[in-house]
């Protein structure tokens, strides 16, 4: 197999890249933590070339697309946002060229929300991604679609609506990431066991319930140390029943209807939580596979050969 | 003026007396940062002895009742909880005397809210409080209220509802702890200036009416970051702009209504943005002033004098 693309994921705590082939087949990869955060500016063409150098002076024509926060202000170069409703052709056409012809980054989206009618600030509410832009098109490619609603979990989870082929709206949750603050660096943290048990599904499950019946995470949270205070759960249950507070209450916000449809991209530990939770929601989880990044950056790629 | 009670409210950040006549009057008093994580188990009566012992030793039939995290495990004695509905009554019976007839701390509350019908684990949540009864009693007292709703805010707010002058449930809402982890630690922090800028009123307010629209504040925090990447809010808004989202997400889940009353008991700081966001909601308050936890105490005291 002749490697024609180096597909990069080059994110705020992680850097991936893989080798694909003409048809898109994985040929070989490799992850590094080496994310934008631990670069310094001015840096990243050496972090670039340290990583993926060899690969690329094995195969002077290879086409190296990266997606991911890369393409931030502190990223290697600022890839402007492609304003919502956005679709594939979009992104495509809007690549920020680090090397002319050779590397490239793909534009993030951003949308706008209504918010606050008749305010002079928060009249409109802005939302951004950059990465998952690709991970929905990939996935809408792998499975056919081009209606969707999508949720992409992680520690900033997005939820997508995808209408005729094209990102309409999105929404930003601080779901991974308020839970990592709980978990961490609260008052519950001295309740919590240090190390993470395995998941308990039945104390994870009954929390998501709670959260799905509860007004806010404000007031469901402190059961946490109460619920251990009085012996009422196992130190064990604990971490998994804060896990079912949080994502039940990102679902709770997302007003779903049972018997909807959700396409879960993400990885495996969080999508086992994410189908439990949306499982009592009475949403079905449709799974494009983890190697979403890599189906949609070979679709761009595709677009610059056929151009 | 002669001193009869030394009353003191030690919590778990910080620890303050007071010296006050018959009638209740405050005489002198004194604060330290000497909260209970600050002091090693077996050395609170050491710590007590330095920071009141030459009152004590001045007035040798002095009384001392204590309020607070004092009570707790980690405290220098477990005053067991009283479980609600419970009135002053239950409290003034219940104390846990540290030395038999001169220092006795004051019980906290316990209450279980319904949780999740049927469900093994969360049928019933739990809920604490310690130090807030007493302020809830003292401001009955000062206001001559026997029926209330009283918010008492802060790193864990307390909602409280007083019936017949029973407190027969409350709730413990995790808000300014949410707000201090995320304005320090999220990727928040990266965003709003270092240094907290005086509350910004109409960019506060314009948060509480967006996040009493808004079905979580998992959904809502993001906008602290989007509207500065944006540059659609001033620097020096967005640590107003966060607060407001917080404490307008606490008013949301207490499910409010227009012309309410709600009893408001906290630092003057809090207080401003409280009543502030209490006016979004059509909701007025009354407030008992400062020294709650003195008129609490004191109104204890005498119950022990006249028994």
């Amino acid at each position: 197999m002749k490697p024609v693309l180096l597909a990069v994921d080059w994110g705020t705590s992680s850097l991936r890249g893989a080798l694909l082939d003409a048809q898109g087949q994985l040929i070989t990869d490799r992850a590094f933590a080496r994310g934008i955060l631990s670069v310094s500016p001015g840096g990243f063409a050496a972090a670039f070339d340290e990583c993926f150098g060899d690969w690329l002076r094995h195969t002077p024509d290879l086409l190296c697309l990266m997606a991911g926060m890369v393409g931030s202000r502190q990223g290697w170069q600022e890839a402007p946002y492609c304003a919502c409703p956005a679709g594939f052709e979009d992104i495509a056409a809007h690549l920020a060229w680090v090397q002319p012809g050779r590397i490239a980054i793909v534009p993030g989206l951003s949308c706008e929300r209504p918010g606050l009618a008749g305010d002079a600030l928060l009249a409109r509410v802005p939302d951004v991604m950059r990465g998952e832009e690709t991970q929905v098109f990939g996935a809408l490619g792998t499975l056919g679609l081009s209606q969707a609603r999508l949720v992409l979990p992680g520690t900033h989870s997005k939820w997508v609506r995808v209408q005729a082929g094209r990102i309409v709206e999105f929404t930003t949750c601080m779901t991974g990431e308020v839970f990592a603050l709980l978990r961490q660096h609260s008052i519950l943290a001295r309740t919590l066991p240090a190390e993470d048990a395995a998941l308990n599904a039945a104390a994870f499950t009954s929390a998501v319930q709670l959260a799905l019946g509860s007004p806010s995470l404000l007031q469901t949270a402190f059961s946490t140390r109460t619920l251990s205070l009085f012996e009422k759960m196992n130190p064990s249950q604990l971490a998994s029943h804060l896990s079912g507070l949080v994502i039940g209450e990102e679902l709770r916000a997302q007003q779903l209807s049972a018997g909807e449809q959700v396409v879960l991209i993400g990885s495996a530990g969080l999508t086992e939580r994410y189908q439990l939770a949306l499982a009592q929601c009475g949403v079905a989880c449709l799974s494009p596979g983890a190697q979403v990044t890599w189906a949609g950056l070979h679709a761009i790629a595709k677009t610059l050969r056929t151009a």
